[in-house]
C-alpha cells in the first residue's frame, strides 16, 4: 500500500541529503528543511523542492513527520526550541534514546534509524538498508514503519537498548574496519604499491563474514600464532607507532579468542 | 598461449587444496603430493589424480615445477632435506624471502604468492585472485608468469620487499577486519540480534573504499569527535576488557589521523 506523507527535514547534512532524495524519488513531499545554516537547508531544499528555514521556531506545522538528521549533540538543543509538541517527530540516530522526546515534552515521538554509512557524493542503495523503528504509541509507529516499508525491503522494530548494541557493534564492523582499510592504503601508498591489489583479499573477506562465522574463518600470523612473523611486521612498523600498537592490540586479541 | 606443465605439490592444506584444485581444472598436472601426514597427502592427491608420499626425499623428479605450499615456519626445514636443487622450485607465502633457496643451495627458484585468504570449505574464484610472482631467472619467472596467467587475470611482478608490505598491508585489511566482523558478531549474538542486519552496512564500507580514499570516508563517533556517545560504548563494553581497549586504541587512532 502507497501511502505517501508531507516530511519536514531537520538538517542538511548526509542524512538528510541521502534521505530527503531517496523520499522524493519514492513520491513523497518534502515540505520543508531546516539547518541553522540557510544556504544549507536552501541548498537541500531546492534539490528536493522545498521550502527553507534557518529559524526553527518559525517552521511551518503543515507536514506528517518532523524528521531530526542531526548530530547526536545537537538534537537535545533542537527539542528545547521546538515550536511543537503534539505533531510526530523522530529522529536518526543509532545512539539517542527514544525517551529524549519524552523528557522535552513531546507526545507523538519515534526512532527512523537507517544503519548505513552516509557519505556525500557518494549514492547508496536505501532499498537494502536496516531501517531500525522505535515509537512512543501505535500509531506513530505505523507511520514510521509504512514510510520505512516503501523505501526499504529490510525495517526491523528495535528497542532504544538493541539499537545502541547495534550501534556498538557497527562501530566495530564498519567505523574501525575502515579505518583499517585507510592504515593499509598508507602502507602501500608510501610504497607505490596499488592499494586496488588489495581488492579481492578484502572482497573475499567480508563474503566470508556471511557465510560462516568469521571467527572459523579467521586467517594471518596471529590466527597460526606465528611469533616470528608477527615480530618482523611489528619491526616494519617501527617508524608509525600507532599503527604499531594497533597491529599488536589486534594480533593479542585474535590469539586469545582462538584460545 | 596455452602451456601446461606437471606440477609437485609440497603440502595439503588449503592453500595446496585451492591451488592444486585450480590447477587441475585448468587442465595442468598435479604430479604427486607430499605431506608430512600420508593421510593428508592420499587425501588430496587422490582429489588431484596425483601420487602421494610422506617422505620428501622419495619425491618424484617427473615434474616442471614444485610448489611449497606450506607454514612459514617449516619451509626451511623441508628445503634442508630437498632432494633436488637443480629443478624449478617455488614458495606460496606472503612473507618468506626469495633469498631462502639461494641459502639452501638451490638454482632456479621462485615466489608464486595468491593474495587471498583461504579457508577450508570456501571456493574462491582464482581467476580474480592477484598472483605476485618472482624468480632467480627469467626462465623460470617465464614458467610461473605462464601458470600464474592461466589461472588469474590478476598477475604481478613483485618483490620481496614490496611482497612483505603487501602482506602487512593485507593483515591490516583482512585478517584484522575480520576479527573486528568476529567482535560484532560477538556482540549482535549476545544480545539475540541477527549480526545479519549489519551486512549492507558492511558491503558498503567495502565498497567505498575502493571508489573514495577511506580515510576521507571514514564515518562514525571518532570520526564526530562525538566524546560523550565514545564514553557510552566504553561504559557498554566495560565487561569485555579486551574489546573496550580495542575500542579505546581505534577511536584515538581515527581521531589523531584526521588532525
Amino acid at each position: 500500500m502507497k501511502t505517501v506523507f508531507k516530511i519536514t527535514l531537520i538538517g542538511s547534512g548526509n542524512v538528510a541529503t541521502h534521505l530527503g532524495r531517496v523520499l522524493v524519488n519514492n513520491g513523497f513531499t518534502i515540505n520543508e528543511v531546516y539547518s541553522k545554516s540557510l544556504d544549507n537547508a536552501e541548498g537541500l531544499a531546492k534539490q528536493l523542492k522545498a521550502n527553507a528555514t534557518n529559524q526553527i521556531t518559525a517552521l511551518s506545522n503543515n507536514t506528517d513527520l518532523y524528521l531530526i538528521c542531526l548530530k547526536d549533540d545537537t538534537i537535545s538543543s533542537i527539542l528545547v526550541d521546538f515550536p511543537f509538541k503534539d505533531q510526530l517527530i523522530a529522529h536518526t540516530s543509532g545512539s539517542i534514546p527514544l525517551d529524549i522526546f519524552k523528557e522535552h515534552g513531546f507526545n507523538r515521538y519515534g526512532v527512523f534509524y537507517p544503519l548505513q554509512t552516509f557519505s556525500k557524493e557518494k549514492e547508496v542503495a536505501i532499498n537494502e538498508v536496516p531501517f531500525c523503528v522505535e515509537a512512543s504509541d501505535n500509531k506513530s509507529k505505523e507511520v514510521l514503519l509504512s514510510i520505512a516499508n516503501q523505501i526499504s525491503t529490510n525495517v526491523y522494530e528495535i528497542s532504544s537498548e538493541q539499537r545502541k548494541i547495534l550501534h556498538v557493534a557497527a562501530v566495530f564492523a564498519s567505523n574501525f574496519t575502515n579505518h583499517l582499510y585507510s592504515i593499509a592504503q598508507e602502507i602501500t601508498d608510501s610504497y607505490d604499491l596499488d592499494f586496488n591489489i588489495l581488492k579481492p583479499l578484502i572482497d573475499e573477506t567480508t563474503k566470508k563474514a556471511f557465510q560462516n562465522p568469521p571467527r572459523l574463518m579467521q586467517t594471518g600470523p596471529a590466527k597460526r600464532n606465528d611469533k616470528k612473523l608477527i615480530a618482523d611486521h611489528l619491526a616494519f612498523l617501527a617508524d608509525q607507532p600507532a599503527y604499531q600498537k594497533i597491529y599488536h592490540l589486534l594480533s593479542d586479541s585474535i590469539i586469545d579468542s582462538l584460545k
